[in-house]
């Protein structure tokens, strides 16, 4: 739903800041126009006057607009393997289920799960997603129809039998060339950089190269299990964070994603190239990987966002969740219940996000952001007493509280209808695409 | 909303088994009548025959039919207190302002927070839930108008200065004599036993004979915190469990929330008793006092069920949260990824509940078994697409997909509606109340 313009009237802003705190403006009149927000007021003639004539109104009444989230971390067409491959052992989930499924994904399976993560990730307040899968022309193209924003990357290799791993140097030129701040700029493209223990050596300083050559970011899963490091030691004699700043991966702008079994040496390193930290609290709980110290990397000048990884290894694509387990855990792990306050939580789930996935203008809601926002209902039972409204949309909100999303200026969700996806067309065409790839 | 019977007509049935794992039934009819289910058959007349002329069709069509939850662990008023007090030190949180705002509660304030409770736990899929505070008599009352299953245990003893812990023998037998079983049933009392640690030593022995005399169980808090167990060390040179057993207070049927810091010996000691646990991860993480190991419980015989907790300590009382996570948490502390599959945590959140407040009647589907279940839509994106239903269920499905809940063969949620409470008051109400223990 398109508008030229619309004003939050009334409205309770909880937004991000500088400094890593949250702030809260009762009673505030948002105005945003061609995709930015024009002021914060609380003068409500400040606002109108610089909106056209013609602007669309939304009441705020026990209303909360806050940034919409970003999720770092993603496989979005996972989703059609939702369910499907629970409870087992990684080497059993990995090999037997989830491989033996990929092989079957043709790129219109791939868009009908991704259609399908973007109906969950917008009805849960989400706007922005990383994509770290197959098909990216045609993901893409579906993600611009959908109207959210997408940090891309796709198979930069192909592994030879016998032989090096090769660099689809090409292929991946030409995604990158064709998509890379397209739509208004809503995607961004990277490089898909598997992991440190997938590739022969010499692909990673081609890889990084590659990145730098066409000035994008990449996308990595680092330390996501202990036996990674444990190879990457062996094999090595390095670390994996240390192994891969060697060979250049951190030169460009990197989501690392996991990051579970980190030491001080290695968060260091992380913080002085600048690499942000995808956390995913449930997809590592739930293939047994362990609890990332989130608290450490703060503490090491690590920037942290959230990603809810792909559906097989969470079931769920629900920043909520995310944010509220990554405050939880990290209090209940170290016994320490001021670990990762609420509106450190917050700010990870927005601004973080966006940081990390390259949209610098998202996740804060001030004069000239990006009008990348949600709208959570205040009258719901879960949300009463409000009291501290930050602690009240970490610690008790869900997606069953947001009534309207909106990316770049446009609303994707209103009102509980998504406006860009035909929901019920997704779903039967998401049903009849898992059934393709069943075993 | 009261009907005399309903049929559930073509619908899927997800129900726990004997054994702790679960079965589908697809495509059933299944007939309720006088609070009971009658039959859950595939053949449609074999329900029919069974029922009156008139009674309700509820069209099974693309929804899931599934035990209620039940809740066995929760303070209800705390409610009022939600996300006012989050990110404190568990000293903090306690003195300066749990303790402070509960001594300005009034019966009229701890059944508008209890009510409050009421409308989130039915629209979450809760039919059942335990209450460990203040006002028995009128939250009893209000209970008992909710329509929903509560074992309460109200305040037990009074403590005296420079004097022993009074037993208040008189106000607990009053309680439990008018109460005890009543509303066809769905009210059970038990002795509230606060912890080892809050009553002089005499009191134990005098409180589990109360308990017996009345024949009623106990709730109570065990091994919450490493602390706890140092003090019941030094103090009685026993760990928690060993104490209270030498008390006699595991000789009528207990609910031990908590049981963060077992060793084996006290889960032994635990099993041998039949002492029902009542696990809480999501209160355990935010108060930094650890993750109970669950697992092991189970191996020991051990009953576990979950509970939310009160909403000071949780802020959601959503028990598909405390479902996941104790699956979650189960494996990602053990690094194991089949800990508590699925059906376990199912088993736990359902059954086992209703197990553990007395209920024994409830929990499954089946002939003969209660009528207290829920419904949920089957076609929304996050269940899709839905493989494994007890996955599904457990680690995808949400309280935004609950579409019915019904208790003892009465709808409490009748599609998205309330039928029993009214929420905009009873939301106003708390409102209210909140601000009247405000410090």
């Amino acid at each position: 739903m398109i508008c030229e313009a619309t004003l939050f009237e009334n409205i309770t802003v909880l937004t991000p800041t500088e400094n890593g705190g949250t702030e809260i403006i009762e009673n505030a009149f948002v105005a945003v126009k061609d995709r930015r927000i024009l002021c914060v007021a609380t003068d409500r003639t400040e606002a109108i006057n610089l909106l056209p004539e013609y602007y669309f109104s939304y009441s705020g009444k026990d209303k909360l607009l806050l940034p919409a989230f970003a999720n770092a971390h993603c496989h979005l067409a996972m989703t059609l393997m939702r369910n499907s491959a629970d409870d087992m052992v990684l080497q059993d989930w990995l090999f037997n289920n989830i491989f033996p499924r990929e092989a079957k994904l043709t790129p219109e399976i791939i868009v009908q799960g991704s259609k399908l993560a973007f109906v969950e990730l917008i009805r849960g307040g989400t706007a922005c997603v990383s994509d770290m899968y197959f098909a990216p022309h045609e993901v893409t193209t579906a993600a611009a129809e959908a109207g959210l924003r997408l940090n891309i990357c796709c198979e930069s290799t192909q592994s030879q039998p016998n032989g090096p791993t090769q660099v689809l140097t090409d292929s991946v030129s030409e995604y990158v060339k064709r998509w890379h701040d397209g739509f208004d700029g809503r995607i961004r493209s990277s490089l898909l950089v598997h992991s440190v223990y997938l590739y022969s050596e010499s692909a990673y300083r081609e890889l990084s190269d590659l990145a730098k050559n066409l000035g994008v970011g990449i996308q990595i899963h680092v330390s996501e299990t202990e036996q990674e490091v444990t190879d990457c030691l062996e094999q090595y004699g390095q670390r994996p964070p240390a192994k891969l700043a060697a060979e250049g991966i951190f030169d460009v702008p990197t989501v690392a994603a996991h990051c579970v079994w980190l030491n001080d040496e290695d968060r260091a390193l992380l913080a002085r190239y600048g690499v942000y930290v995808a956390h995913n609290p449930i997809s590592n709980l739930k293939l047994g990987s362990g609890i990332a110290a989130i608290e450490r990397m703060l503490d090491a000048g690590i920037v942290v966002a959230l990603g809810t990884d792909g559906a097989a290894s969470n079931n769920r694509l629900d920043m909520f969740n995310e944010m509220r387990l990554a405050a939880l855990l990290a209090k209940g792990v170290s016994g320490d219940p001021t670990a990762i306050p609420a509106h450190t939580a917050l700010n990870m789930a927005t601004i973080n996000g966006y940081r990390a996935l390259g949209f610098e203008e998202c996740g804060v809601i001030k004069q000239g952001a990006s009008a990348d926002l949600q709208i959570l209902r205040l009258t719901d039972a879960n949300l009463c007493p409000l009291a501290d409204l930050t602690s009240a949309v970490v610690y008790s909100a869900g997606r069953e509280n947001v009534e309207s999303v909106m990316c770049d200026g446009s609303f994707l969700l209103y009102k509980g209808e998504l406006t860009s996806l035909d929901e019920e067309k997704i779903r039967a065409e998401a049903v009849n695409a898992a059934s393709l790839i069943q075993l």
